[in-house]
């Protein structure tokens, strides 16, 4: 048995199993992507990477499954790996290639990581673990941790979640993760934490505008598929860096040194589809990398898996809590689309945007 | 100046006024009044008293007033003295005599704390600071204080609070105080967090039985209102201890060996005033102090006084963030009625209640 | 099994043995006796009281036995129970009055404690655990609990320790419990908090002044130890305020109302006991209990029984720690003695000192 | 006034030469640069980097400033710079380049920063305070900030310092930065705290070795002092990936998959230069990159220019604190030497290392 320190759950302790597939490359590789991506951009102390995250949700899945017994031991190990597929950068190149839960299910199949795998599971068994409510639910470990670990690397309180009386209050049923009455509110807590972090933390604009100048010097610079998927950062930007391109070097040297874009468009109202492709067309041919359109999906805020026992029936915790239920109502407010410009030329770009949206 | 270390604020500092306000026999009497009633007996470790909570009342309260110099200097001493006029335990008796707040208004009239307020102000003119929206509104000094302080001393982190984000975006336009965009977030978090801490901690059915309790046992002993308005905990608890009274002493020692009595009925439907009344009159000519019946006022999450500035607009919090909006709808969910009877006579007590409720 | 929330350790687990025990009127006491004595008087946030710190020492004790099952069961409750003798106002009274150790002795063998104990041992088998070295040596179960809950309770630093990676690295080797290389630090950094606490908490000087005051009202009130041994502060603090005697009426109210004694004198340099002697007679022929003379044993800080293994070879930690070596030479750096005085004698008592001290 | 909001000190205020000091491109490297180089490898949390920890110097030098007008504004603006010179890993390659502070100073006269600085201060004069006693004394904001900041991030508890008590009493007397008596504890602690992270942290063996293995790899690849110093970790890992020399590839993807070399001798036993010159030169001869000596300096704990205030004297702190002074006796406890090697020759190198050394 391995113990690691740490300041958010304290030591873990890992198995030999658990450490073997921590000695692979590819899971080192985490190590070297930021949890958040450009989010240090704007929180200069959120510097934590997929690795310990990937350690702390597989610390709650362990927690869950000493107190349900029946769990089968690869829903832990899943919560271990659950992230190995992401793209340097997190969630921001998702984009541009399949979402990393794809790219996981890739990478475990190959390499190290995938023989380790295969010595104790079948790999498509295994695979089908990472869908399990425990890793990847309304209610689980990855959120457990992230929420936490996010506000303990921000300092913003809102990701403060009572995961003590929440893990305790977990049953396993055989189907569904269902939250026993005494758990309500903390997992209550967690939705409303996550429906702050958002806007506070993970849809700031600053860090929104440094990913949307890295997907274009991803896009300008044409990474294929096959490259981007193993690339730690130092790779990208490393490759980035001496491009061959002027404006994708440009871009790079851009985020470095935090001279980054400005709004000239930030508003919460939708625009039509057509408009939209209308509207980037002629900032592209007019302006071409210069200026750059950022029309996110919306996150959800829609828990309906999130189940609970009340008076011993199975209900939805959105039943039960007018608070949840009120976060459907989210759905909207927190989302921004923007269009970003190097500062030299926003005005010229805002007279555009103008005509074009007729504002 | 005087310095006080402490784990929530950090150093407090107290100018020579503040130091001759808490230097009085009247503000040193809240060392002895625990914040949260027998709250300490379902969580151990609340042990805190109006005492600190007065003084970190009093910080909050001068940090906003940093920032807004308009606001009167009364304003400060004002949160430092709101809750000087509390019974022993706090809210437990509010039931037997006039509310808190009346208290405090005829203790600042009197004795030292009275002498040392008249050197600076008019009495009548510092009485009305006390409704000020600093002390006394939806987002309060009062508020920030008690609820990020009940979390530290319960360990329950629903009600850790961003106060400095909080602070730093709280305008006086001379009427309201009122929060500016960027501090939207931490004052709707606020208002989601005293929803949590009600049914968590402040109604935590274990304080409610021990409250009710006493109550019985203050009844029984009839303590006039003059005499229990400057009594401490220990005025009061030895005074029960040596009642004349069998049924107070007996009551007093049940709660002090926490063999408390037991929930006959609990319930989170209301009932009809006069069924109600002829159940305490049946419950009473049939067991007398052995049931109580504890049918409390809904507690009230419509936050309805809570103004933000929204692209330079007025508006009510719960406009523009529909989780605020949703606080309403709780108002009967945590809300809930007993019937309690010591442990020997559960079994009657519930047949008795049967009968007269028709369950 | 019942759960117990609270901040310190997180959830503590009672088996049902331990809450039988905790159910008992004789530990319910202990939510009466405050931690620290005085000390909220300097740090109005120190209000924990030996019922908490009870409760965190068997959750620890508890911890070192799971790593250490050779450990009998006996320990984890003798550490649960070993502060049961404390008199109100904890240490205040111990030089008026048997040490609580001997006190803890009696009380467990008698009345509903004595009964629940005697069910599952021989009450003289279980009194031996009271000395053994997880509950009462140099590296304990109970130091371990009280200076992190001193440090979060008065928001001192210097209190906090590694209790995780200590108790990792504790092994009971049948006679002692011995530090691990891998716990060195920590438990040298446990010492080394410790002292650091003496100064900056435990000796302060407002808690010395009020400490000196009670002792001197109780010396005068007479109180027998057949009584105070089992009163909690209510009972104490009740008795002297109704007191026929003026004296301790006038000196429990300044208590009360923290209109302390000054100090006249307070040094560091020892002095003659014959001398003391004299000095005391003189004051208290002279001014009787306007003045006080307070002159404690020196505090020790000699763990000459913390015991680590290096290179699997068993030691004294302070052969192996320079800084807990030095430990010794803070035996006297520490230590004060005083004399105090009501305010309005000070000048007088500072004369008849001058004169009979020489200085 | 620009916020930036984090977890160690809470909201940091920027000044407006502040911002345009940390909107150059030379403070933004530091974004780049791991504050503890490759101890996250053993304490995967600390991610953290020297620009986090340069806002916080400057933050704590700021408040150091507010209680004591008479020092130079530069002095503030001096803490947020003096760590702009660190190379890629902090102190990793320090053996094999000038000192980092040297590097700072090259680095302040050029670009981007030289010119800022030089519209505010002569560049000579402004040097000049990087060796000020608020910014590089014994007890100064920079070991303020990465003590506790190091805790945070690493989750050991050692490093935790009372930063206001020691802020709140430090008195610049025109040459000195004193503390006053109220602060001595404080300071005492922040000193044995730096003791105690050295070995648990900061010389943490998996660190060292990586280290040593890093040291190894820029040597073979002989990258020129004028590169280096200008390099982030991007720079540099990016550089060593894509070498020429297979042994430096071999080195990084060591490092990078955390297949670290193993330690065939570690000893506290320092060895005459000759021999060790000689034991270098075998193994090199022998081994070649497969095998690193690495025979660092002793970290000094004399700690000769904390001076403090008592009863109005000048003195030392290690005359009035035994701890302190003990301090001296650890300069050697901590310190190792070791031989590290590949994990497949480590026999070969041990029977190598008994020969010559003749163990």
């Amino acid at each position: 048995m391995k113990l690691i320190y740490g300041p958010v759950h304290g030591t873990i302790e890992l198995d030999d199993f658990a450490v073997r597939l921590i000695d692979t490359p590819e899971f080192q590789r985490l190590r070297r992507i930021t949890q958040l991506g450009f989010v240090f951009l704007a929180y200069p102390t959120a510097r934590h990477t997929r690795f310990e995250h990937s350690l702390g949700t597989f610390y709650i899945a362990r927690k869950i499954k000493e107190r349900n017994p029946d769990l089968d031991d690869a829903v832990v190990y899943a919560a271990l790996l659950h992230d190995i597929g992401h793209y340097p950068f997190s969630h921001t190149l998702e984009g541009l290639y399949p979402r990393h839960e794809e790219n996981t299910r890739l990478i475990l199949r190959e390499g190290e990581i995938g023989e380790v795998i295969g010595e104790a599971y079948s790999l498509r068994e295994f695979l089908r673990f990472l869908k399990h409510p425990v890793v990847s639910g309304d209610i689980d470990a990855d959120r457990m941790d992230y929420l936490v670990r996010d506000a303990y690397y921000t300092g913003v309180a809102y990701g403060l979640v009572d995961l003590d009386r929440l893990i305790r209050n977990l049953h396993w049923d055989g189907e569904r993760l269902v939250v026993l009455e005494k758990g309500i509110m903390a997992a209550q807590n967690l939705l409303l934490a996550r429906s702050m972090m958002y806007p506070t933390v993970y849809l700031h604009h600053v860090s929104r505008i440094a990913g949307a100048m890295l997907v274009e010097a991803v896009k300008i610079e044409g990474i294929p598929l096959e490259e981007i998927r193993t690339m730690d950062e130092i790779d990208l930007l490393a490759r980035l860096r001496v491009s061959e391109n002027a404006e994708v070097r440009e871009l790079i040297e851009a985020i470095d040194s935090r001279k980054l874009y400005k709004r000239v468009l930030w508003s919460s109202e939708p625009i039509d589809e057509r408009l939209l492709e209308e509207l980037k067309r002629e900032l592209e041919a007019e302006f071409g990398y210069l200026t750059l359109v950022d029309y996110p999906p919306e996150p959800s805020f829609e828990e309906r898996n999130a189940f609970v026992f009340v008076n011993g029936e199975l209900k939805r915790l959105s039943e039960v809590s007018p608070l949840v239920r009120s976060l459907f109502e989210l759905r909207g407010t927190y989302w921004r689309w923007g269009v970003y410009a190097r500062r030299d030329v926003t005005e010229e770009v805002k007279r555009l945007v103008s005509r074009v949206l007729n504002v």
